[in-house]
């Protein structure tokens, strides 16, 4: 089997800043275990509020990575 | 009937300056009527075009607030 | 037939910068060929990744712009 | 905050004559209450049969009109 | 089990009139063979093309109806 | 206009004890404002954990009821 | 031809006590008819209300069974 | 290559009369520039609201035609 | 009532051999019982596992048939 | 990075008793390695039929927790 | 603007050997006409059935190319 | 607790050769770290393009298999 095969997990990241932010928060944590990550879809944007305001930006990302042999 | 019950209501925000802002835009409308908001979620983004650039940036919104007993 | 007809076309703009910008070079390319431009849709929001980073955001959008008679 | 919000709310209008009868139903109804009614959408099309003919159109809609600020 | 069950099935109507009339056709032709017919909804709206004009609408409806004890 | 037109508004009711109990609550909280309720549909069953257990299922119906002409 | 081949039907069950049991009383239906059932899947739960209460439960499941060669 | 192959283009057509018509007036004005059209795929209808009544259909179908080898 | 009226029916297919396969399989057993099919549509690709490889593919398939006058 | 992460993942509970049930086994098991469970949402709700009956109910859910920094 | 942009085309193949077979047709004719293209989607399979067996696969794909600057 | 808990996980297979070849490959990978896998289902079938041709099948399949107690 010589053919590349992924894994694709799914992480919620947050911020208190956008929602582009909260991604790449969560593409941080991700990096601290999983090597080789190539891609990722955002496929949920949520977030809390406070006081009216925008407290936390939550958006839900699928991240595909390689396995190794 | 001691459990939190909530309603969610659908606005559309608008600015020409960017997609969070018109999440801001949409929430800051909705606390001039609206108390206790709790969570919202982005359900569809689209815009306006003029002379080829975005002129405006829609997007819907679903927010969540508690309701009182 | 006097009712106005539009077209919709499916681009993905790409940025390293933001999910926004990516947006707007989508409508950039477009405005070079297309003319009427009106509304557009985010579709899918995408990306690659490099050494644990967003490398490319890739994001894509239907556009819609009016058919001349 | 200059930039215009939308308030979305759903309704669904009823007719024994057609279809887009029951959407112009819903709307005639909401005109009572709601001003700057500005879109709407078709989301579901529905009916009752009685005696193996259609005795009502069911047709629910998404209606956005502008908030005043 | 006093509690009323319906049976679901599928068809598709067609007329070369309106969409409207191909879901009337579509109940028509079930009627025949189907008692007790209680609601529909519209699932797919297509049609075939001749010459550049609409040759036959397609319209797939859902129908329920009781089955009885 | 004499065709029944329906609103339809969505709650998200929550209880300790079950799924249907947290539909339950929210059409219990919606009765004491609305009138003429006619049906609902289940559009999402969440919940909230804590120390491993469900604390609380929280469960989004839609609610349609008939507006007065 | 020796591979399984299933067919699937859908049924709307009813009950005034729960979900689940509306589950079971459109299964308990098509027991009567069909043989060899082997999987259901809920595909839809609404509702009927009347005075501010649930009156009924009604469960749309797909019922998958074996058809015989 | 001797399977045919069929290339699906997307058009919103207006009309101030009915969802019906709109459809024809995409199909209209596709005519002018696209042979060998077969089918279409009504994927959305919607609507702009002037004054509290309907102003214009707006259906997005998709419309499908044999590509020339 | 000239128009012809299709009813769709919907079966999973299973094969040890190919996801194609399990189609042709669907259709193989329908045309037992049916007369008239005209075209199908894949709806959902599952399969079993055993040992780590796939022992069964199973495909879903709608067929639509027309129904006789 | 100080905004908290999540992590999501899938599990499939199973019970004879019922389908709130088998969202119990479901963060039961998921309880045993995993910590700072927060959220789940139901995605499917399956089951298998023996003698016309539900012998078992499937029920899949995605579970939300918290990474540790 | 440096950065890739993509369009995005929708075509549907045809063959009477398999589905991938139709997926390849699908390319091999828009081979004829666009170049730089990247990837592909299947979005449908359906077919045409005669005399109870497949007469053609006709699968539907989005193909990605870049367009030039 | 005795009822069987499964946990899914999804992996996106690649292959030279064929859709179903992806499919394979994605299993044989993910045989070499998990036991017991029972179900998977196809979620997404996607390629890459080089010159003109299918380079490679990416077909993404989410995997059940039984956690053990």
């Amino acid at each position: 089997m010589n053919d590349a095969v992924y894994k694709i997990i799914e992480l919620t990241g947050t911020s208190a800043i956008s929602s582009d932010d909260a991604v790449r928060n969560a593409l941080a944590r991700a990096a601290k275990t999983v090597r080789q990550m190539r891609w990722f879809e955002v496929v949920e944007t949520r977030g809390a509020i406070e006081e009216g305001k925008i407290a936390q930006w939550q958006v839900t990302v699928r991240i595909g990575f390689r396995l190794e042999e």
